[in-house]
């Protein structure tokens, strides 16, 4: 067979860009000697070549850099345009989709722009007869994509549930790890730079909802806007609450993204059983669970974030599209089921100034929902910091609306110091 | 696109064969919808169409069964032909090579064949343009041959570390959970059909070996035969040793699959740390770690066994035929580093009648060695029901080719009731 010559541009040359072009460099022969293509860097596209990311590269090689992002999109010896730059409208919008109606096959590591503009995208790349390859836009290194699309043929999935997103395991982690707040271990993730200085996205549980919904779209098609996703964030979590999970269930908490037809679609933070590998994740690692009635439990580990990591998965995409290994993008159309509609086993903590007659109101208010009540524990916390200690009310399986319901009662009572605060389990 | 159509013909209908066969009559419509390839099952072949696991499909299609191979492999409507039989040599070596000479495309579960005659039959499939899918041969629905070949492209993997045998894995998590003896465990394990009334190829590790020499020459094209592959079993296991690794080491012992160029190809019983995920891989699941220096460590988790999972790899790989999307196999030619070369922290657990000098003549024969001894361990065994009490003598990182010189000393003394039981750790 003759060796297939495929020229990639890149734009973009920060971590993941500049990880990108390292990596082409170092795997060339061994891609050209295992699958019979040439990658063939053709441009760089960057605002400062001599940044500090890609210094190395324009050192060794200047000509292939460029600030035209036109002699990118408009090179016709490049078939591949990777697209590394993140954000979510203009400009890596109209660099996607550019490069797409100029026949250009796309690599994006962007979940963001996909979350918000994947579905437009992925139809007109057909329409185009080219092929968007988004296996670096979630999960960095672990080849979900890949494995949903490629092994798990059919309709054979019928749910995923993961751990999307390093910054807030990493913070979850130490917090259960080391007995630290919430705050303390988010300043030092800043300081470590596994946190960004506005780390909404992240502890919010935002950049797991855009993976949670690249992933949803292509095993299930739901068709449904983002605002659908139930989506609730780390930042109310406290060290007791480990305690309570670790010494009264043998469980840790994650913040979990789940998706399947008849669990649909949320992100929280969720009681997860010591013996289950999504409890046992460590730090900065994503992981993933699919389940499926005819293969059982699938599990994949991995690091989810970083210019190399995430790299490997750009290249794989590069890999694919040159042999002409892609599936294009299907929506099956299937209905979603409603966050409000789902039933799971919850923990209500809350945090109360004392005074009389508190667990009549709360225990009033759940039986008016038809919430049945299965224990309450006021735990002993010995490394409390708090001045209002944590009680925990766990609950018999009961519908989300049921709770929801009860929670904007609950959060009205006067001696309620914070929001009252939800852990689910599946029931 | 208009669909295209494979025809499938199953040569052997038990366990897997038939699950094949309910797979693809169950997936049909799905994967015809999303990978435009319409799977039309043709013929079945197997000695006793009436049998067990085919009765349920012989009554709803009974033309589709034939009691004549060459029914399977002369006919021209079909394009792959799934060999579901297992066994070494005649007749499933035969039935493979002459589908690959039919110009058949061939997928097998079958890695006691392809470890022993894989190389001559992937030789022949390029010569004669067609390919041999083996996902189901290694780890059941795990696709670790998809992500080794499609997702890490190049030479990125520097090491593969894995659990590939249910059987042996349930029957060391069952000693360890219920303190219970090897001999105990396995007779429980047989009774309830997770153990073959002939366990050697299982609990000797051959098995093991068999699927890591598929991975090992996919990854590194080592050439070397299995006789190379050094293997220990886990038959000489004491519940004691469980003791020792949990409560002195916070680890386990799991029976490891490791191949890497520098650390060279073997099977045996390892030390795994509480906090690693291979540690906590239960019952009859199948695990494993890649390592490579761009994407840190990848771990994969699933069921090793069974009809169900290890059909889904079969339908994995016959939809990848169907779209043209396999990679050829190749050979790198790289050296492997022999075992006896390696170095490893190990431990030496000895079955000794007490008398006289014996921690004299053991440390004179590793200090003859060379080999530096870390700590001797009398551990205390509440639990134990031997009479001859164990103790360890834990070593400095040491060449292997020492270790297996002391052995041979070791052995010889009077007072050693059964061999020196190694275990290793990495080092």
């Amino acid at each position: 067979m003759s060796e297939q010559r495929i020229g990639v541009g890149i734009v973009g040359c920060g971590t993941v860009g500049s990880a990108v072009a390292d990596l082409i460099l170092q795997e060339q022969a061994g891609i050209a000697e295992r699958h019979n293509v040439k990658l063939d860097l053709v441009k760089i596209y960057t605002r400062n070549p001599q940044g500090e990311k890609s210094k190395h590269l324009y050192d060794t090689y200047p000509d292939i850099f460029t600030i035209f992002l036109n002699e990118v999109l408009d090179d016709p010896s490049i078939d591949v345009v990777v697209e590394t730059m993140g954000g979510r409208d203009f400009p890596y919008y109209y660099v996607v989709r550019k490069a797409v109606e100029a026949g250009k096959h796309v690599v994006s590591a962007n979940k963001l722009l996909l979350a918000y503009h994947g579905e437009e995208l992925f139809e007109l790349a057909q329409e185009r007869g080219v092929h968007i390859g988004y296996e670096a836009s979630v999960a960095g290194a672990i080849p979900i994509i890949e494995v949903l699309q490629k092994h798990l043929v059919g309709r054979q999935v019928s749910s995923i549930t993961g751990i999307l997103n390093g910054t807030s395991n990493y913070i979850l982690t130490q917090m259960e790890k080391g007995n630290r707040t919430f705050g303390d271990v988010l300043q030092q993730a800043q300081e470590k730079g596994y946190a960004e200085k506005n780390p909404k996205e992240d502890i919010e549980g935002l950049d797991v909802r855009n993976k949670l919904v690249i992933l949803a779209r292509l095993v299930f098609g739901f068709n449904f806007s983002l605002d659908e996703v139930y989506v609730q964030g780390i930042g109310d979590i406290m060290t007791e609450d480990f305690e309570y999970a670790n010494q009264k269930l043998n469980s840790t908490i994650k913040l979990i993204a789940h998706c399947s037809q008849e669990g649909g679609i949320f992100v929280c933070p969720m009681i997860i059983p010591r013996d289950h590998f999504l409890a046992n994740v460590p730090s900065v690692l994503n992981a993933i669970s699919i389940f499926g009635k005819n293969f059982g439990e699938l599990g994949l580990i991995g690091l989810g974030a970083g210019g190399r990591p995430t790299a490997t998965s750009v290249i794989a995409d590069i890999v694919k599209i040159a042999d002409r290994q892609y599936i294009p993008a299907s929506n099956s159309g299937a209905e979603l089921v409603k966050f409000e509609d789902l039933i799971f086993s919850h923990t209500l903590r809350f945090l109360v100034k004392d005074c009389v007659g508190i667990l009549k109101d709360i225990t009033t208010i759940l039986a008016e929902e038809g919430i049945s009540i299965k224990a309450v524990e006021q735990n002993e916390y010995p490394n409390s910091r708090s001045n209002n200690l944590p009680f925990l009310i766990t609950l018999n399986p009961t519908r989300e609306k049921k709770i929801q319901r009860a929670l904007e009662k609950l959060n009205r009572l006067p001696y309620i110091v914070k929001p009252v605060v939800v852990f689910r389990s599946f029931s």
